[in-house]
């Protein structure tokens, strides 16, 4: 019964959401200006201590990571610790989140859910929004893997940004509909294996069933979805940390050559010296087999809490590459401080920066 | 050498601070308008893993903490992990890292030091920066405990605000220079205690220092230095956690009757709801033996990550005080959401708010 009634609070709540956010705007018209490009980060973890020892301590970092990202840019972050939903367990419990917090930030266009184990490895970026303008849902993934292979594995559903709409809450009622908390789960797990064949485990789970979506109700939801594979909208860990030195030795090459790259600067001013960035990396390509810095490195498999890992690689190399990371990335951060991490496998310390660094 | 070394640099950074913050501000006009409330909220933790097991878990939700008030006043967040001076551990890690954020922020007017253990309680609460106008740093203490008593405990150096400024850089080169990096450590060891008679422990601290500064060089600094004793700017975690289930049914009654108080609102419009607050509070005071929210709880004492709590109390009682403080704060948060935890011991739970609540 608690399903049913919590589903009703939900359907009475979630009606004609685009008028009431209009209507909301009308009222607090200021937040007009620039609002096609407001995004809310939205991340979040279990209630309760890891069980790996080690955990907490990265999930802090990659937090310190995410807030570092929207500091810069100037985008707000929300951060989840409790199930809002009980019966919405493990990969499904970011659907009310990201529903709650529509409501609570009808300002925000965008609400970009970004997974606790997932980091962003370029501080410059950002995401090319303009490209989505006719879209209200944009995941990491290739058509070509989705529509042929009909693989569970042809996107990744741990990043994903949705524009705040009615569509987005039709979309994700659907959506959960897949969820533990349906008298159905047990039957879409079933569903989802059969139309995923390589689907690794049992249950039903939200990224086949994003999958599922795109292949069995494309006409209804598909012209709205954009799968992003052009550049890392998030990016697979073990393809990204072999190449982190190199990428360094080439960004360093690239300041050496160009001191206005080199003048330290405050960090709201860092979107303007980012920019001059742009025409020195014009032919570094994105994604696998690019030079550029990966936008965002997820730690697929990893399970940095539960340290159940995949069997594929120890947990030395995940935790090993989580430091790499997220040193690679708070080098970025720490460079307007005055600060560098010159081993990114030694957390601990940092040297002060010359000024004129790397000249 | 290290230390002198790093000692060059820092002095050669650190001069016309004033002048170059001005100049900085002439080039980026548009930081010029809300320049005196513009605030940046700095914390941070070590480097590595805590020894207590719950401890980064409480780390995360703490950051959580205060990353939401951040976003509901609009104040940037920085949370440093590493050591930036590696002479300059435990309590004096902080100095070097608010340094460098002063250069880092120039549009910041105040840095605003928070320690990992200390929350904020009232999410609505906004700093009287308005009194501090006259003033570059506040501390929260008893003037009569510190010129009388001359304890070591007659203020709390774990929150501070310091005026982004030349003063500010000048004021903590001396204060530092009681710290470990320096040749002079064991010497103001014997001084702080000669001064302090009550101070708990051997070696020199920043605390200590403070009240030795404002006993020993007060013509120097003291007119600058604001010892805030009114409300809680921060508030030591005993006195404060047994007042809170009576805050919560006295907030509650006002709410009762007074329905503009119950609208769910945009977390973005938070503080004009707040501002509705204020005749319903005016008659509550601030601090002890007041029912007004703490404005930040502080777990003095607790040390959440080395587990190595004062022996005057459990571990247990730190950790369940921890959590009910933390989850006092989230049900201010969370509200917006349309969720609450009925009971603030049990952090994993929440039930779904009806509309009108708590009518």
């Amino acid at each position: 019964m608690m399903t049913r009634v919590l589903g009703m609070v939900w359907i009475r709540v979630w009606k004609d959401w685009d008028e009431k956010r209009r209507e909301w705007l009308d009222l607090h018209g200021s937040f007009k200006s620039g609002l096609e490009e407001r995004v809310l980060v939205v991340t979040g973890s279990q209630p309760g201590p890891c069980r790996n020892p080690i955990g907490d301590h990265l999930l802090l970092r990659f937090f310190k990571n995410k807030v570092d990202y929207c500091r810069i840019h100037g985008y707000d972050i929300f951060y989840n610790n409790v199930l809002l939903h009980p019966g919405m367990h493990s990969f499904w419990a970011k659907i009310p989140v990201v529903r709650a917090a529509m409501m609570a930030h009808p300002e925000a266009e965008w609400i970009w859910w970004v997974d606790s184990d997932a980091a962003f490895t370029d501080m410059d970026f950002k995401l090319p929004l303009q490209r989505y303008k006719n879209h209200n849902f944009v995941v990491h993934g290739w058509e070509k893997l989705i529509y042929e292979k009909k693989s569970w594995t042809s996107l990744n559903a741990g990043v994903f940004l949705i524009r705040n709409s009615q569509w987005a809450l039709d979309f994700m009622d659907v959506w959960s509909g897949m969820g533990p908390q349906t008298p159905n789960y047990a039957k879409w797990g079933e569903i989802l294996r059969e139309t995923c064949k390589d689907k690794a485990f049992y249950d039903s789970d939200d990224q086949t069933g994003l999958v599922y979506l795109l292949l069995k109700e494309n006409e209804k939801w598909g012209n709205k979805i954009y799968v992003e594979g052009e550049y890392y909208f998030e990016g697979y860990w073990l393809e990204i940390v072999e190449t982190l030195d190199n990428i360094t030795a080439k960004y360093n090459d690239i300041e050496r050559g160009a001191s206005r790259l080199r003048r330290r600067h405050g960090e709201k001013v860092s979107e303007g010296y980012s920019a001059m960035w742009g025409e020195y990396l014009k032919d570094a390509g994105y994604g696998k087999f690019s030079w550029r810095r990966p936008f965002v490195t997820h730690f697929t498999g990893c399970q940095p809490c539960s340290g159940q890992h995949n069997q594929m690689y120890s947990g030395t190399s995940c935790w090993d590459a989580m430091q790499k990371v997220l040193n690679f990335a708070d080098n970025q951060v720490l460079r307007n401080y005055g600060y560098v991490h010159r081993d990114l496998l030694d957390s601990a310390s940092v040297s002060q920066l010359p000024f004129d660094y790397p000249a």
